[in-house]
């Protein structure tokens, strides 16, 4: 017998406690309706793990879609995280809030195809750029969500790739637009001589650090900043200008240059995975979040501090958003469901309002020497 | 009032409702010893998110740590994924398993020092690397699990970046190397005229895509390798050899050279996130463990293929290890706590079989096309 | 008295000689007309340096603009290089000559611009990327050669990064390039509330490796490739397709990616190199020609060979392309001087075409285990 | 017939000239004793190209081996590159010279092996690592002036990638480590199951800019230091501290990041390639030259730049160092030939000292938005 033939949760799990001869209580325990999860979710599933969530706020955001003071849900495990992330949104809020502007790239998938030689690609590619209106009617049979945005392809050898891009509104939208692109395929080979080799070939790019999303963008990007008070800085962030924008300088800048980074940044990454796994994302594209820059600067004597987010795929309808707990993460931020791309729009910028926070507080920390006494309170490892 | 004055989690929920003017139920749902987070892993903890969890195997492992059949926890929400790594395990295991070779670099930590001129920077770099026994001793106070185990550093203008390496044993141990690193810093400002800029100065480098790393090291590195049965492959991946090795040419390699990406493959974020998830690590890691490269060879007809992790950082003691549901993961594995080394280490071995089934499979649907089936009935957006 | 006083070459030499007490002889061997070189190609000019030039072919080339038989100059001081390009061209040749194709990028200028916050950031942008007609004709009044073809922009914090593309025709184009957008950049500071850090903001990317340069192109992005005969594979190359696919695998793609590399080829910077310094290119452009892939394929068990240059900045006019040897060696070619920017895509081609060769020849040595003799024999370092 | 028949360089220029209808008259004019360079240095010569050289300076050093004022040599056909450097020169011998230091990496080769698997790829790796003083033995029966230093290596699938090191004393060396390495390879193929497939693998990494070097470094590694007085910055420089440092921050730094560059510095390859061209160099390791970093801080309202050149292969013995104008600029700066390294290390030293001149004025041409303008009093295009 195997897994697979399996059919229910607690079967599972007896399966495998009786093979590993070990108990199981703790992933037990969840909300009745996440049992929908093994038929869309997670095969084989077992149970559920539990990550604790905190919130850090409120955080005053002035953005295009997303307006007004918001506590946002971080799930994590590391300490002293939340706590920074707070200290970071009271200095922000107090300051006059944090502007934030987004541009929508679309989703991409980059599928490789195979022609003969180089002149069959460069007719192909040229086939492709002009592409056929059918293109979109195809599109649309798969889903009416769904909108083409552009074609971009590059010829190498005996092989093209074409990087397709869409329009998936609210919906982080690999998967829809995986279906789309797979009969659009269909249709190129039918009519054209050239065969897909991959319909994923690493020129979307999914899940990797890639500097074609950092200079092309993927899903949205982000850009936020602020101005920190001299109040803030004294009483909250208890350091001062010059010394963050030293450490700005010398970690985010020339310390990521001389490692060969694509993270030009304190640590994004701390809270694109934390806000991520408490509102349902996929946790995988944590990779393309964890690019970007930070940047400082002294205007008047005071901070300014930006951070700009190249790869930001979000969505909030599909994947895990619907699931119990996440689900009422994003209803706390007043986002959950569709509403035409503009709630995915907001929790982006959401996002990037956090990430400011979250950048403004370490580098405050380590500006002020402080990092390892949070960790010695607060258990925490940081970045 | 503010969040951070309230001091339970029940309390804090109910401010956030009120606030916000919103119902929680699902958070609510966790097991009692879980509340313990709110003091070390998650301030401001209001409940918890559940994520489902899956299992995949047996697979079997042939590393140095890792040895026998093991059964996969992945926490996921993106349909198929489970079901895509089972599948791998399955041809890998039935194809006589999978060989895992590891290679400990340690815990990193790079802070950067200020210094007058190049003539200081020089000597103090030279003062560092043949570093006094003092910083042995200084690690040993602040853990006795802690050996400091290198010292790399580099000159750039009036700064010089230091790169510590630790012995952590079964601890990933970012915390607890931040705290000896800590106490080396007033030891070398008190002997040195340089002073510390940032104790985290992006030369570690944590939780970003590098190639410091990528060439370097952090953490540990892991291999793994099969070949696949031609029963495997016709009857379990249902493609051929030669099909698979042309996807992974063009997607790992040719895609990815062409995307500027540091992440020669074809979904390692997809399986480090879901294992990370289940089994309580730092999930701002899985930016590293993206990193790596896939590759495949013709051996006698059958296929060959391969992975390398070069920055894995890993833990079976500390930070969300502990917690209830991922305890239990952990224990599934047979790798909860510490062991001198050997469980963080088996763990690594684990991780990266795993990774290796996941490869194999991905690549076999996108040899085959059946990806995007997969997603139609499975619901998922893979890579 | 100082050099910059001294006004012609003899008593600036003679200066020199005091100073050093050193004798000159072989650098006052140029040919007379050479003398106006101190006047627009070199200040405190006090002589010349002569570099060996050799010849490799005849080369079949197959191009858009680049047709039929070509002897290509190469001047060096690395032995074995010109043999071995010739050896690559006659194995070419004979297996039926090389197919080219080209696409035009333009010269680009990547300037830095301040603004006030993020909000007059993309207000500069929209406005830039709209940009007035005036553009088109103050360019015009810099050069009637000179075209605007696009503008991308980048906000980051308080910056914008500007990217213009020009058509400059046969001219590499830096230079005009830059007075048009020294023209332009006063005309934006004029009509706008920005401010130019930069005209040069590293975002061009001139004469750096660059991601965006690979990704995006400069100046002209050139492929090729060639089919091996078996006669040649066997007589002049002495090795098989399998030796030399697995060498290319190995080596272009393997180990560049391993290495963190940006050449994934044999030895692109060689050939470009030579023929640059042979035909009056700036030696800096070497850098960007570096960039590029090289793939080989066994199609029927022969050998596939292509070459993708994606970054190639070069001209037959300015520069130093009129100088009495560079000038001879451009007309060896066929392509001195402007002709609508067909010279210059010709040049492209064929130094397309000749790379392709270099790379054959070199793989096929390596395949072979012959490097190491050729050195001893010819004296060469080669990649 | 072919060329390569042909046995003298007037044989062969009738031949081409009868094949293309064309006159050769400049490329005949060289020193007589350049023709040897047919038989060392270039295959199929027909003649030799001139470029101008002229000279900056003086130019105050305070390096290890290079010590107090030199005149460089610079080849090159882009105007106002000299006159550039001139006055970079010229602000820093004012303000009291440059400090440069230095490091020795030495040359590399990089090699690929074929291994039947993990096991024997890492058993492999663990006896070269201990390598047998036998490989010491075997370089010294292919020169003397030959020493490893090092191995490294990397398995990645059946792959074993290894790094030689070697000192190469005044050689630039690629040529005799090849020959050593060679050598080595027979030893290993006897003494092992391994099988070399490439003797050059990448993974030098040899004329392709790589984050290997850039943070392993090859050849040499040079930083230079300055600080300006307020009197040059007025009226040399014409410019302030705060604008160049403005420009640097958002050019050097914050342009190269968002560019994905590896050259974090503002000309670099234009004064590499132009003092490499005089000096006889390798031109192809200019692609090598332009990796670094250039950074600026204020001190005192001074202004303190600074460079770095991780990755500067370079001789003064062997390659085109002996040909008869070549010779002569090496001698002007006093370093022609072998000394036991020394000579080869004070090169280093001048080139870094020199490339900090060509920053500091480019810097301030730009600081000062007179770049175009030198652009049309001396015809340059610089970057």
């Amino acid at each position: 017998m195997s897994l697979r033939n399996i059919k229910n949760i607690t079967d599972r799990r007896n399966f495998i406690k009786k093979e590993k001869r070990i108990v199981f209580k703790a992933i037990t325990c969840y909300p009745k309706e996440m049992e929908q999860a093994q038929t869309k979710n997670c095969e084989n599933m077992i149970g559920a793990i539990q990550v604790p969530v905190g919130v850090a706020g409120p955080l005053l955001i002035k953005g295009n879609s997303a307006k007004g003071k918001y506590f946002i849900p971080l799930s994590t495990t590391e300490g002293a995280l939340v706590a920074s992330v707070n200290r970071g949104c009271k200095a922000i809020t107090n300051s006059g809030g944090v502007v934030v502007k987004n541009e929508y790239v679309g989703m991409t998938r980059g599928s490789v195809f195979a022609v003969s030689d180089l002149s069959q690609g460069f007719e192909f590619k040229k086939w492709l750029e002009s592409y056929p209106a059918d293109f979109s009617e195809i599109c649309q049979t798969t889903s009416r969500h769904l909108k083409i945005l552009k074609i971009d392809s590059k010829v190498v050898g005996r092989n093209v790739f074409v990087r397709f891009y869409f329009d998936t509104l609210d919906a982080m939208g690999m998967n829809m637009v995986t279906l789309a692109v797979q009969k659009i395929i269909g249709f190129i080979e039918k009519h054209t001589d050239t065969k897909c080799i991959s319909i994923a070939g690493n020129y979307d790019v999914d899940k990797k650090p890639s500097w074609q999303n950092f200079i092309l963008g993927r899903g949205r990007q982000v850009w936020a900043e602020a101005v920190i008070s001299d109040k803030e800085m004294k009483d909250t962030l208890k350091t001062t200008p010059d010394k963050i924008h030293k450490v700005c300088l010398n970690k985010c800048m020339l310390g990521s240059i001389l490692s060969g980074s694509m993270g030009f940044n304190a640590h994004f990454a701390n809270i694109i995975a934390a806000v991520f796994l408490a509102c349902g994302q996929d946790m995988a594209h944590v990779v393309e979040g964890s690019l970007g820059i930070t940047s400082t600067e002294i205007i008047d004597k005071k901070l300014y501090i930006s951070i700009y987010l190249p790869d930001l795929p979000v969505g909030t309808v599909g994947g895990g958003t619907y699931l119990p707990s996440q689900k009422e993460m994003l209803q706390l931020l007043g986002i959950f469901g569709g509403k035409g791309g503009e709630n995915a729009t907001a929790f982006a910028e959401i996002i990037g309002a956090c990430v400011l926070a979250g950048e403004l507080s370490l580098l405050s920390s380590l500006a002020e020497g402080s990092l390892a006494r949070a960790h010695m309170s607060l258990a925490r490892g940081g970045s």
